[in-house]
């Protein structure tokens, strides 16, 4: 049992910072030390902690037990590999990099060395997800069939003010499809092979805002991901879970459909369709529906009590570096295999 | 208003055949005159009307006013040029033909003369259809997005014990896929590009067991498609509509989602998700949602009154010759794109 409040250090005074810092500070088993940001105090002042313009004065802190990484994408190695040569465990937001070359730097600086990091890919310690995993993992399925993965949302104009929003670099491939890359990998194994159609038609701008992708599991099950950032759809992680509060919110609505040999899985809903007697089931034959039970818990404070288990080192990171970096790359192989209109080896 | 029954034949006594049967007698418009199969005279005995083992025997009947061609895949053509020869206006079961070059000779055939051809994609007469078709044409949803298709069943394994579902020609893009794409050509207009990854290695036979497709269609939206006989899923046309009351209904599921810029609608449900004030919609803002309305219907009905009024001459084929074979020529192309790895123009 945790007794003392760990000193926590947050870089990046924006939206996840703000997140992670309420989190930190509701639970009880830590709290905010210091803030990092060069062009706002906004989060330290409301937090009534330092605001450092340059995070190596945070990091140079004395006992500072750990550092939550909010920065913007571009510095997100950077500032993990410094809280690493101080040997401050990190909570290093997503993406893990902003290219796959700056991640492989992250992952080799991590070879043989003790201090954890956590890559902040959320969804994974979303209870249903953990529910689903298991579920999965355990054969509830039988061998995982066929995938289907739907993120369709119409984002406000002035989203696209930011001119980076507009550009090479973002786009609902690296933005909004890498979540549901993470979270599939995590429920069906490993994606081994892409095809792609991509589209910038709805927008006008040079990255996509909708794409149709097809994947090859290493089980041999196969997927379908549609994502777009300009359609007037409901249908969309951040509109179905409780994960995001500033989100309206569409509960009855499910994202996710997982089939296998034996049953077939929805989520968040967790509506699971099996036979009564799975030997003779078939298409004439009625399946039962059960919802799958998953405990009632916030995902962000879940994900804060793990990254204390792997400071800790109870606990080895459930997104680690080199697992992340294998999400980019499977989205840049989309990308790829879009561009030259050819299916994919990963 | 028609006040004589027409006289009508049926070539092909099996479980179509049977089913129009059964639609055309109950209807009171026209009756079933007689039948020709070659192996078995059953439906023909239970109707208490002629079996022809040589369907030209039917044809030369006299009074005959039109045929329902139920006949296995590879006879269509066949059969309804004969038909054309004898200018009876034919109800063509699909598929249209069993390749496309078989196809093109029918179309070719037609060129010129009047006698009529409805193809029987069953589907385009459903309720919920009908309801989608003209909302989606009004401009309901704006301009259509990205479009969402699932087809996820296990058959039997003794459905396999017939040959030919094993083998080339067969499979689930052929056998099942094939509706999903005339449903959403009629819905959201031509498909020009595809790309795919199948398998067939949930049952290792010679055909395909699960496909997944990304299409783009020629207003450029963007569409996955993904369809297996081997998942233990009841998210399936059959299932979750009325049209085929042997198949067990799980009413509550959708198998299609189509989403626009101005909102996005399900099917079968009809579910309509909408911005109350859609200038100032986007993915922080509620959607309302609504069911649209749709007629209380039978599918097998609506297409044969359909058929009545071609025959008569006051409507067109709501699916052509012309129309079925693109239909062919899409999947076609998905089996080509599978098998080349590349994305495929049509």
């Amino acid at each position: 049992m945790r007794t003392a409040q760990l000193n926590i250090g947050i870089i990046g005074g924006g939206v996840m910072g703000t997140k992670h810092a309420s989190i930190i500070n509701a639970e009880g088993t830590g709290r905010v030390v210091a803030v990092a940001d060069p062009v706002s105090d906004r989060l330290a002042t409301s937090l009534g902690v330092p605001n450092h313009v340059d995070y190596q004065h945070l990091l140079s802190m004395p006992g500072l037990d750990a550092v939550v990484v909010a920065s913007p994408n571009d510095q997100h190695v950077t500032t993990a590999l410094a809280c690493l040569n101080r040997s401050i465990p990190v909570l290093l937001e997503k993406p893990v990099a902003s290219s796959i070359e700056e991640g492989q730097k992250l992952a080799a600086a991590l070879e043989g060395i003790s201090t954890p990091i956590l890559v902040g890919h959320h969804r994974r310690h979303n209870a249903a997800v953990t529910a689903a995993q298991s579920f999965i993992h355990d054969g509830g399925l039988g061998r995982i069939v066929a995938v289907n993965s739907l993120f369709l949302s119409r984002k406000p104009e002035d989203y696209f003010n930011q001119a980076w929003h507009r550009l090479k670099g973002a786009g609902v491939l690296l933005i909004n499809l890498v979540h549901d890359i993470d979270l599939l990998r995590y429920l069906c194994g490993d994606i081994t092979r892409v095809a792609a159609i991509t589209s910038s038609g709805s927008r006008g701008y040079e990255v996509e805002d909708t794409a149709a992708v097809t994947a090859e599991f290493a089980s041999g099950a196969l997927g379908t991901f549609i994502v777009s950032d300009s359609a007037a759809s409901p249908v969309n992680w951040d509109q179905v879970s409780a994960d995001d509060t500033s989100f309206p919110r569409h509960p009855g609505v499910d994202t996710h459909l997982i089939t296998g040999t034996k049953g077939s899985l929805t989520l968040p809903q967790l509506t699971h369709y099996y036979y009564p007697d799975d030997a003779k089931g078939h298409w004439k034959i009625p399946m039962a529906a059960q919802s799958l039970p998953a405990a009632e818990t916030e995902t962000y404070a879940n994900q804060w009590k793990h990254f204390l288990d792997v400071i800790d080192g109870t606990a080895e990171p459930i997104v680690s570096v080199t697992d992340a970096l294998r999400t980019i790359e499977i989205v840049e192989a989309i990308r790829a295999a879009a561009i030259d209109g050819k299916t994919t080896a990963i």
